[in-house]
């Protein structure tokens, strides 16, 4: 029996610890200069975090140390998450708050949902604010590199279409993975200036525009307030937010290209056009519902469906107002916007519109089949042909999204939670969103009143969401571990 | 421009509605015998269906009339069960309904739905009640011979998996369509008639046993009384239930095998055997939660678990109990178990056993690959191998099925329907249930106060459900009658 060698694994998340108890320095920092005693949680977990980091790093040195192989890629995303959570959980631990409730606020940061159990955000200290932004922002940048570098290899959910984007000889876009990384976080982090830059300039104060271009670019969701994008009154900061969401939404690998001089590559994606056609679409239809059935100002209208459908679609999970008051038509197309999510390659969650596209593609040729059966049908995506191994992929993916949501909302009402907050509850979990419907968890709530026991598995929701399922079911095979 | 020949499909319409005519006068006669001034309407809608029917079937006169192609097919199935519900709904004009009401209610009844408008129906002329078993009776036979002998040539959904069942030539089962269609006849009746007889043992009324025995086996679930099955005391009458709803949801393949002598093909076929350990599962988890959660007696918990799991599973309807009453976790599994359906091949609706084990075929083989891709992972399904275009197929059909539980859900939240009234009226129509969920039409309620376009979109997504979805598709797409 040959047992795969966790060595590598454990070197790496002891790497990414060391990192983390780094990044807990910042908000320590800010808390210091703001004369707040928590600066000394922050230190604190920083040393735990740190030494730990340490003991992995030394305790599994070896010269092999990167050299991962298809089973430890697995083994390794899903420990590098849990890990980061677990740790980056501590500091939250300093505002009093028990181990469950600061789990749940850490996860849904790193896997950029965006749920929340802390009220009275608007006082809290300012370095607590920005470790949550901060963790979204790195969790978003996590995810990115994850599902260019790694998922297509290891072909989860159909996401083998991509495989050849990054690697193919004719178009290669950059060499290697670790430059591909520097060129996602070099973009990344333009994206998110410029977006602290226009939340400033429209009248945010600078750490309120600091910590909301963090959560925005990383689709999060994370606010510095309780009433979220409420509390801002300038349209155009709605507008702003608008945007870059949906920059947070699109795929990566197109700005590369863009950056490298291919200037058409973003208009030519076909999965950013079908999203941007999507958007707009579904908000101005639902602007026009609000002008006629709320007689609300189109312009208004416009600015609040566009955000707000913006905001769930990407799996952002901001509001700027309060759409669980617009009635049960609303509530059922936010309902059916929590599972489509951004483009793969991105921060987003949910099913993907790639996929949305794939499934049409499949079903557009068994229509076509149907009505001349010995009729050839070339599934294309943008300039590829779909591998007939596709469709089987994202049926494989969507029925486990699908499943795995309904078990979620089974667990949860055998908690005592009704219907639809089980549901919304768990459908925004698993795609990354953040607020759910209902009174409890909509987007005027807040998640401290569920049961212990329903914070934690809406937090392994998250999680299983954030890695697209498979990457954690495949762990659970006792064939996986077998030879 | 090769326009598709209409003539045969209309011929064919022509001597079903004289059929539907020939029907109309079993209750008109029971009418007349009860001495019920019901007869009439009885009488007149036969008279106007036969006319109808009979001038079809002399305007189209040609002797080439019963070859059908391919695109015919598809036309003669919609148009024949769209015609037989307009004329089938006459006679229940006589009960003053509005035709809104009398539509919703035949459709429901021919695509053995099972959702009923109307109230009082202990006190309804028994020949109203018995129409509408019958409409349920014919309409399962009519769904029974539409899934084995027209759907796999037209590989609606994956269903091009059963096509070899029913025409290879080592293992033919019956030489020809319509001798299988006589076959299907009579093992239908001949376990119509073991039923009622049972039905009646148990204590019901000669008119209840029939009634109801016909409404059973085509996993309808029309009832003669509001209550349904809460008004049969007797805990055997529950069981009888129990056992011919699941008669009524096996593939009648599997029955054709067992009558030739194939002693094991009911036992060995995959379909049976996974509906039968899933209601089976189910039904003991849900008998225990509610011995413990609601201190029921064991054996109480059972029958009342199984029968209405049965129930929705074989999307029959019947109820013995108001589980809207059991909380919010019966609630949310009740929800799962609409979207489930019976085995492909016989008057089930909803998504059916097959597809689900297809869809987890596809996510055990996805699994093996991501742990070793470069293993070929052969898909069986039980003796036979899954052709590589199955899988997309069945993604094709399991995303429409949901994208359209989605579209009608939204539709009708915008007629003002609260979200989960709207939900599970959508899933209940489309999976051809009957009962939803919620005080409105939950197995207590009535769709009776439904809105009026309500009802003609649930009638809508009824007729859908019951023909697979893509049977009606197939006729929106331009391209079917191009060429």
């Amino acid at each position: 029996m040959n047992l795969v060698d966790l060595r590598p694994v454990f070197r790496v998340v002891g790497l990414l610890l060391c990192g983390l108890a780094l990044a807990m320095l910042v908000p320590a920092a800010v808390d210091y200069a703001a004369r707040n005693r928590d600066w000394q949680a922050f230190v604190e977990a920083a040393a735990s975090t740190g030494f730990v980091g340490l003991l992995f790093v030394i305790g599994t040195g070896s010269s092999k140390a990167f050299a991962l192989g298809l089973r430890q890629a697995f083994v390794l995303t899903v420990c590098s998450w849990l890990f980061m959570t677990a740790f980056a959980a501590l500091p939250l631990l300093g505002l009093g708050l028990d181990y469950t409730d600061a789990f749940f606020e850490a996860i849904s940061g790193v896997t950029t949902t965006g749920s929340t159990v802390l009220v009275g955000l608007d006082a809290l200290p300012p370095g607590i604010l920005l470790w949550r932004a901060l963790l979204q922002w790195v969790g978003g940048i996590g995810i990115i590199v994850m599902a260019i570098v790694v998922l297509p290899f290891l072909r989860v959910g159909g996401m083998q279409l991509f495989r050849t984007e990054s690697s193919e000889q004719s178009e290669k876009v950059v060499p290697s993975a670790f430059q591909m990384a520097a060129w996602i976080t070099a973009i990344y982090a333009a994206l998110t200036i410029a977006c602290a830059l226009i939340y400033g300039l429209s009248g945010m104060s600078v750490f309120d525009a600091v910590c909301h271009a963090l959560t925005t670019l990383s689709t999060g969701g994370y606010s510095t307030h309780d009433s979220s994008f409420v509390y801002f009154r300038n349209p155009l900061t709605h507008w702003a937010g608008t945007f870059f969401m949906l920059a947070g939404a699109l795929p990566f690998v197109a700005y590369i290209r863009f950056v490298r001089g291919r200037t058409k590559a973003l208009w030519q994606d076909t999965q950013i056009r079908t999203l941007i056609a999507f958007l707009a679409g579904s908000s101005v239809v639902m602007a026009l519902w609000l002008a006629v059935a709320a007689d609300m100002p189109l312009g208004d209208a416009l600015r609040l469906s566009a955000f707000n459908i913006t905001s769930v679609v990407t799996t952002t999970g901001f509001a700027n107002a309060d759409y669980g008051q617009w009635g049960p038509l609303a509530a059922s197309a936010f309902l059916v916007f929590t599972f489509v999510g951004g483009c793969t390659g991105s921060t987003s969650g949910g099913i993907k519109i790639f996929r949305f596209q794939v499934v049409w593609l499949t079903i557009r040729s068994s229509l076509l089949r149907l009505a001349s059966p010995h009729r050839v049908v070339v599934m294309r995506y943008g300039s590829r042909i779909l591998s007939s191994d596709i469709p089987a992929s994202v049926l494989a993916f969507v029925a486990v999204f699908m499943a795995t949501v309904a078990v979620f909302t089974i667990v949860l009402t055998g908690m005592g939670l009704d219907l639809m907050t089980a549901l919304s509850a768990s459908a925004t979990a698993i795609a990354n969103v953040g607020p759910g419907l209902g009174p409890i968890i909509g987007p005027a709530g807040n998640f401290a009143v569920l049961p212990d026991a329903a914070k934690w598995i809406l937090a392994a929701a998250m999680l299983l969401g954030r890695l697209e399922i498979f990457t954690v079911l495949v762990l659970l095979d006792p064939q996986f571990w077998r030879y």
